[in-house]
């Protein structure tokens, strides 16, 4: 499945499957913005995909995503023309017209966001994000860990409500900045992240990620369809590993700071009966306990699956009773580095530890 | 003193006075952005002051202010080169030069935020703002008052951040978004308004407040050196009333949400000993009760003035022990209307009380 090629319909239900897991429980729930884009796509419209590799260096790409907490995206849908106007109002800023829209975050419905753009402006979705995965700031990218210059961004809301963040002392200032604009908004806001050139496109993101989550989409679909255990599939194809199984015993959440936050308790079964696994959340699983010892933690992708379906469970959506298997799943390297590290590991949420990753 | 005038050196000094007693508190200690006006003018510049009435309909004007706690703007001081360059951004956006520089707000310090700006950029200061006072929202300005359009603002603060709010659903969002804005950069911010009109600034705006606060820093500085009352000069001058004379026995400060909010108690001497007077604020004076029984608010003018001097005292200044005097002086009309009630009344701050003036 080289790039270019244009999304079927039912890619796109594969794709909010592939985008979910990758999402480590954030990102949202793909499935209202799935089901916006599959609309556009009954009213005529299509996607393509295009490979970051094939743009001219000097090409000018957009990159868009929702922001703000998990929880509230569920509860206000229909953000495919918030998202679409970002992107016009960026162009009208800078007078220059884009030749694609990148994913911000593949992860959850960020996943989705480049798609609805894509969907109603007639432009292409290029085959990258500046996460492989999700996280909750705009500090944690490939484009700050490059040292990308981290301006200008639009931001809209529902409402008439627009911004341009012209000009940001650096990434960290901008994630201030436009996270409180974001909360006062409703903690959710959609955004037009500073625009790239073709050239960096190529060198400063984590390359194909649209495409590895429609093949992880349509593999667990697959395995499910073939009465095969999903998540095995998952951790054989991604060369990933199982971390627990067990039964979500508690959740607490608290929506703070443009920000979803809390806990989640899940108690062993099978193998693991008798033991017990937490895990810390900001929007995304940030770091996972076992007995209390810490097993996993960012930039490795955690994600909580189903353990029937194989579908992800979100911070948002995830709750007491469900039957839920913790899986880890390798990290770009670009995240796993000195520098990346600094931005994406453990003390860049706050936690005094060091990254060890599960896979080393 | 008919404008056009062009201010002198001496002049600062009385119009700080002025200012001071204008911003009921409010406004910020304009001494610090007195000193750098100064400084300016002797390194040559100098402010001419115009009548708005002698603009062109289609003249186009730009109103700056500083947004924030006054409490954190004694701390950070030199804010001319920010407020000129929220002007310059402005007109960089909208592609239109401006033909002078208005006040936002004459009371206080941001009443020298136009000076500032007229120094730097060389371009007149208009003769009215859009308070007649100081208040501590945008929601809460003649143009507000007026439903003139809230947007665009442009945003800078002392890094290189900066925002440009190029739409708004309304004043009280418009007041949202910046505020949030201004609280993340530090809870002071130099800001650019929507830009107006010749006519809206001949029509929309409480008149020659520059020169009102002038006059009102020459007579004070004249009762003094005169050995007369200051404090009574300023309530025969302005039809004033004397509220109540005594000794600051408790000020509580805090700084939340991008204001200063608290409360003032003043223990009374001579006439009023015995009896205690309670101030409460947001940035400005709000609401006085004598004995427990309101006595003065929103929108007339409450004043707190050194007893002695007839020099303001601000809600972050003022201290146990001063002597002082509550004067209230007459709101403009604009103010006092139905319509004007809604956006500067005492519900507009949170008060179930309806609005009985002093003077009626």
């Amino acid at each position: 499945m080289p790039a270019p090629y244009t999304l079927t319909e039912a890619d796109l239900t594969d794709l909010a499957t592939g985008a979910w897991i990758m999402g480590t429980g954030g990102g949202g729930d793909p499935y209202p913005s799935m089901l916006e884009t599959r609309l556009l796509y009954r009213k005529g419209a299509s996607v393509t995909v295009i490979d970051p590799l094939d743009l001219a260096d000097d090409d000018l790409v957009c990159c868009v995503g929702k922001m703000g907490a998990p929880l509230v995206t569920q509860e206000r849908l229909g953000d495919g023309e918030a998202i679409a106007e970002t992107v016009r109002r960026m162009e009208a800023y800078l007078g220059r017209r884009f030749k694609g829209v990148m994913v911000w975050e593949i992860g959850g419905a960020n996943g989705f966001q480049a798609l609805l753009a894509s969907a109603i402006l007639g432009i292409p979705v290029i085959d990258c994000d500046a996460m492989g995965r999700a996280f909750p700031q705009a500090d944690m990218t490939t484009f700050a860990i490059c040292d990308l210059p981290a301006y200008p961004w639009t931001m809209v809301d529902i409402r008439r409500n627009a911004i341009i963040f012209t000009e940001a002392e650096d990434w960290s200032w901008m994630e201030r900045m436009t996270r409180a604009a974001c909360t006062v908004l409703g903690s959710v806001a959609a955004t037009c992240k500073a625009p790239r050139s073709g050239l960096e496109a190529k060198t400063c993101t984590v390359l194909h990620t649209v495409t590895q989550a429609l093949r992880l989409g349509r593999l667990v679909r697959a395995a499910r369809e073939a009465h095969r255990d999903p998540v095995a599939a998952v951790i054989e194809a991604e060369g990933g590993m199982a971390l627990f199984a067990g039964k979500v015993a508690d959740v607490r959440r608290r929506t703070s700071g443009g920000w979803l936050r809390g806990q989640l308790r899940i108690d062993g079964l099978g193998a693991d009966a008798g033991r017990s696994f937490e895990l810390d959340f900001q929007n995304e699983w940030a770091v996972g306990r076992l007995d209390g010892v810490v097993r996993a933690t960012v930039p490795d992708l955690i994600c909580v699956l189903d353990t029937e379906s194989g579908e992800a469970l979100g911070t948002e959506t995830v709750r007491y009773g469900q039957r839920v298997s913790v899986v880890a799943l390798p990290a770009p390297a670009i995240l796993c580095s000195p520098k990346g590290l600094r931005h994406v590991g453990p003390r860049a949420f706050g936690y005094d530890l060091d990254f060890r990753s599960v896979f080393s």
